[in-house]
């Protein structure tokens, strides 16, 4: 099977435009077919407190009201997408941007009011693969924002991480996939100070391990976690670490099944 | 030749959401391939006094600076292009939301500093002819905001008018165009205040004539030169009228060459 990368990035990076340009620059000099993802960055919150729109947090998360949705809308598929779509093209490299509500191409549904009304939250339900196959036969790069849609006209403001993770189960059916999760870090670390404690390699008998004695923060259980799901789900490798693992020489963790 | 609508919708018909959906719904009934073209609506001046984002005039016209083209950015390829983009697939339209830089499909170059400098506003330069045929091929239809490129990293402000006219005058190699002019009255008349005044057809003739006769107000000379303008260019019919005229027997001016 022909092998494709997904590549999600963080706010992070999108906030500084050298680094950003930096990684697009990177991120072109990857072979074959290949999908970026990206989050949206602090603007978020600097627009809503000027244009009045209310921040409302439950249990530590932001709830996505219709006011919200409008501007993470603005600012995702808008400022931040175009940008980056417009920064690749630039570099030769054929960008298109895009929300799963453009050609029906990820659908979700809305997240159901449990004790927790998360708002405009949507949870992937299907990845349209003949979409994704057109676009690469066109040799055309998607650009998603962590934006979809319901299919009745509403769109849904959805994890980027999950977003990734979901793209690569559903086109795992055609391609050997390798999701890039980049943050911050060097990658997994059993000391967040000493970088020389990265973990290179974790399979699931591994992680066991490393949940027993204890070893991994707290923060990164998460992550893991959506990454063995992706394995579980038909995902060759999941990586994690800095930006620039993408084309570069430079450490990080390979996460596989075994 | 195959048919090909284009149709450009203003700013007032976005500001109400019930005739937006009215619209959407008219326009899903053009058989054939089409394509949306939408302006902006009046958020973006509001929003720019809430975000402190000072709105430079010259001569009558906004000039975009940075700021200007990032907030616009926002509005018109997230909020606005994402939202119709939603309800149209909630219509059952394969609808995909676009700015020029997105598969490179309209490149433009930044208008040359002359007695005024405008900024970030670029004029049209090249329609990706490949990308349109290759998009009607799947059944997609392309919603366009009024934002293009210059292929070297750079988004550009463009007159929505503008690009309904490029894209038509381009296509007109594979197709048979008729461009859609939709605005608030019932299309060109002699009375605005007479709705029984209404042109309902121009050529180039009878246009030289209404000029010479007074019989057209100042406002509609530029909207009559672009049509004039498409219509060299290749264009077969250029329509001009209320949102309604697209999909339903309401009158309208039909300008033709001949």
């Amino acid at each position: 099977m022909p092998k494709l990368n997904i590549v999600k990035i963080g706010g992070a990076i999108i906030e500084q435009k050298e680094k950003l340009l930096s990684f697009l620059k990177d991120f072109t000099g990857i072979k074959g077919p290949k999908v970026l993802v990206h989050g949206g960055g602090k603007r978020a919150t600097a627009w809503a407190e000027k244009l009045g729109i209310p921040v409302q947090m439950k249990d530590g998360r932001r709830v996505t009201n219709l006011d919200t949705l409008e501007l993470i809308t603005a600012l995702y598929a808008g400022q931040v997408n175009k940008s980056i779509v417009a920064h690749l093209q630039g570099l030769g490299c054929n960008a298109l941007g895009l929300s799963g509500a453009d050609a029906d191409s990820i659908k979700a549904v809305k997240r159901p009011v449990g004790s927790i009304n998360y708002g405009f939250v949507g949870d992937v339900t299907w990845v349209n693969n003949d979409w994704f196959n057109q676009i690469f036969k066109q040799n055309i790069i998607p650009v998603y924002c962590a934006i979809t849609h319901d299919g009745n006209g509403q769109l849904l403001n959805t994890n980027a991480d999950t977003i990734t993770a979901e793209i690569g189960k559903s086109l795992a059916k055609d391609f050997e996939i390798k999701l890039n999760y980049c943050f911050e870090l060097p990658g997994v670390m059993k000391d967040i100070e000493d970088s020389s404690s990265l973990i290179k390699k974790i399979n699931k008998q591994s992680y066991q391990n490393l949940l027993l004695t204890n070893t991994i923060s707290q923060g990164m259980i998460p992550k893991l976690q959506n990454a063995f799901d992706a394995l579980d789900g038909g995902v060759s490798e999941v990586a994690i670490g800095n930006s620039k693992m993408i084309n570069r020489a430079t450490p990080y963790t390979s996460i596989t099944l075994r």
